[in-house]
């Protein structure tokens, strides 16, 4: 098989600039997702997505199979198809929506038992039918099924978790390599799987736990477990350590994190792949990006609050340099009024404009 | 002063094509006015606005003096700035939201008095604050403070309120002369202010309030008061008895109308200018207009409810002859699981649709 990933590493740090290869078009590295849980970012059309310069964006298994569901994703021949986006898209597996929404669940070696919050039926799980689910999707890059064991926990409880996550993960291979074959999938159709690394704060499960799924030779190998609820600290200690011992010829990518500056961090620690809910879960409670100055400088941005006072009469833009819609057109005065109306259209101007930063920030960080 | 509206009638029945000049711009008639209340259309940006071909857009001078206020419109010289809409804005005077939004009103000669529904303080509206407000929007086209009897009511409440419009309309007219002499306004920048006929559905009423305010020369004539209640029957006589009845020379404007074969039946009637919020609202309820053939037959279009289990699966855009974003992108499947999981994008989506129906069926009435 080709190589579907090629970098080179900063002279100064352990920085990757690289090429992906989907079957939907190769992406520059590294790279941030937009999030379209069920198939949209939430506001956002597609060609405001093209626009901010999105090259991939991530969606949900565990949300996807509940609504729409797999009867009409099969009909439109996937994801792709059905919202009408033709870049790559990533799924997450829906594990840690398992462990973290659904109260109701029983997890054994098999899978994982749940009752589903939307309707109260009940789903069962396995690394395999995430797989197989993932594929009806038509998901550009598959995550395979983890157990992300809560914050804080036990030194036991973290490394049964890792455990799991190991077998679960030689599962998905095995399953996912056997569903290639018997679908005759030319290579360069070929979804790429990637592994997830667990272990919660303690390193040397981590460790263990990259050094198996290493064995396994994925396709790109991710960070998870990380932003569950412990410090800036820790999550340091953890990407620091952890990003450079996955396998350097692979992408990798650190889940669901974060803030720009934990990007930055990231990427200087050799991340190549991120996703977050933060800037537009933040734009839609009016909480904006402005850019202060280089990223090397400590506070190279601010957020702020638009609905505060003191933006009433403010004539400015969110950020007179970003070169997005909403600070092309409009005052931080007039964006104040619009949440102040709570109109629609406020939460999508916010959303372009954060999206913007976090996209443009990206664009900053691959040159 | 130059005359700002010329029009050619039709042969065969009363219908008109003109154009309409503005302080922004000049308008073909006869036109639809997208809603704007509080300075944005719901959901919909500028720039969409204009690419769905809408010339002129209504907002509502009680609605904006209340939010964002008068003293922000004026630190950003109106309405135009704040909103970043350079084309021409209609503001209704609000005479019609402090009848039927406001409970705490007392109505006497000199003007309207009311609690705000929004803070509680009180507010005191005459016909001469209602124009200077709108001066201060910066409105293109101004409406005077009339006053609306709700439906049904007495023939003596009808007369009242008509006797009163006209008075209101009288004061409005000095005063906004006044404020042009004393503002030393250029011609071509002189705003358009309008009188509104009132008179319920008493047609000898109405006439006489066309007679009284036909005396003000203003500078177009809207009939106010209709939808308000009544059954199609009261509307379609009120329209062709009172409509070709406005000076011909003037443009008429059929105010808060309506229905795709409403406006039809107005403009083959001799009306050149409608607003409603028919179109944005019933698209954020997922009704959602589908053209079924040429305007002269009787039923040329139908709703669809997107919400239905039947457009599960349905890979069709909304109206398969429709140019909008939203047909040229979307299924109706993948709309009717936008609304199914409450996504903004569907609002979105579904109001682009709706402005695109009767902003197109305007363009085919005006061919």
């Amino acid at each position: 098989m080709m190589p579907h990933f090629s970098y080179k590493t900063s002279k100064k740090d352990l920085q990757r600039r690289g090429t992906l290869d989907t079957p939907h078009g190769s992406i520059q590295t590294p790279f941030f997702m937009p999030i379209a849980t069920r198939g949209a970012v939430k506001q956002v059309t597609i060609d405001e997505l093209k626009g901010l310069g999105a090259s991939i964006i991530l969606s949900n298994t565990y949300h996807l199979f509940q609504r729409p569901g797999l009867e009409i994703l099969k009909k439109f021949n996937g994801l792709h198809s059905f919202m009408g986006w033709d870049g790559p898209i990533l799924t997450d597996s829906g594990g840690y929506q398992v462990f973290s929404l659904s109260k109701m669940r029983k997890i054994t070696d098999e899978g994982v038992r749940f009752q589903s919050e939307i309707d109260g039926r009940e789903i069962f799980l396995t690394p395999e039918s995430v797989i197989e689910t993932q594929l009806t999707i038509g998901s550009d890059i598959l995550m395979v099924l983890d157990e992300c064991p809560p914050w804080p926990c036990t030194r036991e409880e973290a490394e049964k978790a890792v455990k799991r996550t190991i077998a679960w993960a030689t599962r998905s291979k095995v399953y996912f390599e056997k569903r290639m074959k018997q679908k005759r999938i030319a290579p360069e159709k070929r979804p790429l799987v990637f592994g997830i690394v667990q272990g919660s704060t303690f390193l040397d499960l981590r460790k263990r736990c990259v050094e198996e799924l290493s064995k396994l030779d994925f396709d790109g190998y991710a960070i998870g477990g990380v932003a569950v609820g412990e410090g800036m600290e820790d999550k340091q200690t953890i990407i620091k350590a952890i990003a450079p011992l996955l396998p350097a010829d692979k992408p990798r990518y650190l889940m669901g994190l974060g803030k720009p500056e934990e990007i930055v961090f990231a990427v200087q620690n050799g991340v190549d792949m991120f996703d977050c809910v933060i800037p537009t879960r933040e734009a839609r409670h009016g909480q904006l990006y402005v850019r202060k100055g280089a990223i090397t400088k400590k506070s190279f941005y601010e957020t702020i609050k638009i609905g505060n006072e003191k933006y009433k009469f403010d004539k400015k833009p969110i950020d007179p340099h970003c070169p997005c819609y909403t600070c092309t057109h409009h005052s931080r005065a007039y964006l104040r009024h619009l949440f102040s109306i709570n109109e629609g259209l406020a939460l999508r101007l916010a959303t372009l404009h954060n999206l913007a930063f976090y996209l443009d920030l990206m664009k900053e960080l691959r040159k």
